[in-house]
């Protein structure tokens, strides 16, 4: 025979099991500071290595790169690049690129309002952010459809529901119907008050910037010097690729990073399409954008915490349409942590898929990307929880899905129980040939916490599963998220820091808002 | 802003892509010999793989093992091992196992009838071999059934089309509609015809032990001295766990190694019931069944090529049903391939699922499995293709799906481009800052073969999907297995060999093949 497995054995039912998400017996709160155990692995040698780096110095010797604003250029020009009258060019000495860089902190900690929501980023750490940024999101009854408030909330609620998503990653939709003045204030206050994780604020102009800023400083609580000394915002920065910083994005360095907020430099580094076809060509120029833009960041002010973004995947080369989770993606991640352990910075990536429904595309692309996140070493991760259709849409049933696999990299790296009582011989003594294990003082002291229960998994055999009406994975993560979001439960906030919040931004709107001229 | 990607570019269409399986202008003849690139993922430390290691040593010497066959324990016994009148029962003494298993060879090649398909086995190699043993098989439209020998025919065709599928790894699905004496001999004729690669006998007593040694010699068109210096035919050996060998398994062993063919000793461990219920004691289990059957080969006779075979998952507590792709099934294939490093013996694992239908559990786990192995450095991957529902339903569909996935991994493995012309420096050059690479030469000589193009995933955008009637990934997956079905060819057999082969399987069945008694 080959491995036909018995029919499954019908075990006494378990007292003190329940369906819900959060594992029976077993708190959740241990998914909240997870740490890398595997050593990183490399996909290029480090001569190779070395190769990808030396491009990148080149790139930024010998072409440059746009800076399209003029106090970034000034600020450029006084540490010494290569600014020159009426360009938005500058190129950088590589002196000048990796002695900036050298004050780049290896791990910082962004602050929650909820200090035990706190993030490590870098070092061995592993941070997992919610989807960021969708226009569009869907559920399997109302079908996919434009951003909006109530939906936004709802998906706020939900990344508050599990200790595995760390932080929200921007707007897990876009709410379009509210307008742009003012979206940032409403959606920013919300997060703030429908979650105590750590968050983030678009870079869009000077005064967003700003009122994220306050926002976050009145939700915690704390004075502007507090603030400045404890890392509490994050805005993810997306270079222009090729070899662009737009004026909103480097407004966006220059009022975070002076103020010692994090950034996230990620150039979206599409091979064969913004980049080179070829992988490393790819990263070549990611690593340009990136280090140009970290840079920028210890330029502004030197020690500011910055993170790196990997961003490089592949198109499609019938449609020009980007693809995630592929093979070329996994090799980018994978180089992409090599770079940033030479740099000592911390390291983003995302749990990327392209899929249009949450089928079996949507499920090993994200895995691939987890797979490739994991092994490269990442410390942030974005989008970790709801991406779709690569990024085009918010998924409530792939919110769900990714929280179960989220859960399950998680449980790879907790260690596994070598001592004399994991190993059990006194059960292989007790048992001996023949017999099984069901019934020993061994399992029955371990049954309720020794494996992972997964949300999704259906693990009922054939008939029991059709009787059940032949559900699939994405049919139970429909169930699940309306179930968690039923049982949501505000964060408790202080009354005078809510009253504090609303009464910002009531005001800030009574002022227009931000402008909307971006 | 986060990362929102610009909507699809269109570019040109292309001329000469079509939406076949086999990448256009490109062979995926390269899929046929693989090799490992990634220095392999530990999970234990080395402290605790000798705790493993010890353990299981003690479980051989204080427990021992049932070898449920006289001949085997006779044979044992001459060994020096603890063997006592009336008892299936025998110890063994450490370093009876340590020194037995020193003559196991690190690799060795598995020959074909087609020289071409020769896999090779250990070291950095990995191969992959379809999915064995399923009583039932699926598709889409047929729905679940029992295996039957269309199927099973089909099945078997399926795998000769990829290049990626290395090996059939027994019956596809059980031909049940064949009466149990002669199955074997209409299976493994149909094999050696319907493919070219590598293949299985099951060790189901000594007869069709003979009988598929006889085949695959007449297939090769060998003499018996060629067949014993050349490795031909593999069976799978599952202990009975916990701790015991049965005579048909003790038979194949026997047979087999005898005669220098390969045996893959693989204990069905199941954490939680045939199993203690940690991991670290399932493997302890796992790794003292797995020794003492590869102590028996090499004892039988030394330097016979065996692998060893990691099987450890969990069950569901709730249920006591097999669960595959979990965080302890990917921990059990990380340890278990730290234990055949030391001992320097293939490793042999499977790309295993418990999912009843293929969404994106099926995927999940599948692909939770593959980053198990190859980060576990895994050599011979058995039900690499095509295994649902914890191996009791092969699907066409899922075939398809793992087909896929299998030549990603593929695609992971092979070395990014970081010569002058992989980093593209000149094409960066002439793009520049806000250009894009659609049209530059770089591109242009790259695009057809830059990135692999999967099988499987949908990539275009949501409104011209959504025309297209929202296909899932397993309606492609199904419309691609009716095509390469339909596109099936039979690899060329000489005339005087093909005679043979039913000559022999004609006599045999006069005999009246094989005893049922088992």
């Amino acid at each position: 025979m080959t491995d036909v497995p018995s029919p499954p054995v019908a075990a006494r039912r378990r007292p003190g099991r329940s369906s819900g998400s959060a594992r029976p017996g077993r708190s959740t709160a241990r998914y909240r500071a997870l740490k890398h155990r595997f050593p990183p692995t490399p996909v290029v040698s480090e001569d190779e290595l070395e190769a990808i780096h030396d491009a990148s110095l080149t790139i930024l010797e010998e072409i440059g790169m746009d800076f399209v604003h003029d106090e970034a250029r000034q600020i450029l020009k006084r540490a010494g690049a290569d600014v020159r009258a009426d360009s938005a060019r500058v190129r950088f000495d590589s002196d000048l690129v990796l002695q900036a860089i050298k004050t780049c902190p290896s791990e910082f900690t962004l602050h929650a309002r909820n200090p035990e929501r706190n993030v490590r980023i870098g070092g061995k750490h592993l941070v997992f952010a919610q989807v960021a940024s969708p226009p569009n999101c869907s559920d399997l009854q109302g079908g996919r459809r434009a951003g909006n408030q109530r939906d936004f909330r709802n998906l706020v609620r939900l990344a508050q529901r599990f200790d595995i998503v760390h932080a929200v990653g921007g707007y897990p939709v876009e709410p379009v119907d509210l307008h742009a003045s003012i979206r940032h204030l409403d959606c920013l206050s919300d997060i703030a008050k429908l979650t105590d994780k750590p968050f983030h604020a678009y870079s869009l102009g000077q005064a967003r910037n700003r009122d994220g800023l306050e926002i976050v400083r009145i939700a915690r609580g704390i004075t502007h010097q507090q603030l400045e000394a404890e890392p509490s915002l994050f805005s993810i920065i997306n270079s222009s690729s090729p070899l662009r910083l737009d004026t909103p994005m480097l407004q966006g360095i220059i009022e975070m990073s002076s103020r010692n907020q994090a950034i996230m430099l990620t150039p979206f580094t599409l091979a064969g399409a913004m980049a080179p076809v070829t992988i490393a060509g790819a990263l070549a120029q990611q690593n340009a954008e990136a280090l140009a833009g970290i840079a920028f960041t210890q330029i502004v002010r030197p020690g500011a915490p910055v993170v790196y973004g990997g961003f490089t995947s592949n198109v499609d080369m019938k449609s020009g349409a980007p693809a995630f989770g592929t093979p070329e993606y996994m090799k980018a991640v994978l180089a992409g942590g090599q770079l940033c352990r030479k740099y000592g910075i911390p390291y983003r990536s995302s749990n990327a898929c392209a899929a249009n429904t949450v089928d079996a595309q949507a499920a090993y692309e994200s895995v691939f990307s987890l797979w490739a996140l994991l092994q490269g070493g990442a410390n942030f991760v974005l989008h970790a929880a709801g991406w779709m259709e690569g990024g085009l849409t918010s998924s409530f049933e792939k919110f769900i899905l990714d929280v179960d696999l989220l859960q399950m990299v998680a449980e790879l790296l907790t260690p596994l129980d070598v001592s004399p009582a994991g190993l059990g011989l006194d059960a292989i003594r007790e048992v001996g040939p023949g017999g099984h294990y069901f019934g020993t003082a061994h399992t029955l002291e371990r049954f309720e916490t020794a494996f992972y229960a997964p949300i999704i998994s259906d693990w009922r055999n054939f008939e029991t599963w059709s009787e059940a009406g032949s559900p699939t994975a994405m049919q139970k993560a429909n169930a699940v998220w309306q179930k968690e979001l039923a049982e949501y439960e505000r964060p408790p906030m202080d009354a005078a820091i809510e009253e504090e919040l609303d009464a910002f931004v009531a005001r800030r709107k009574q002022e227009g808002g931000a402008p909307t001229d971006f």
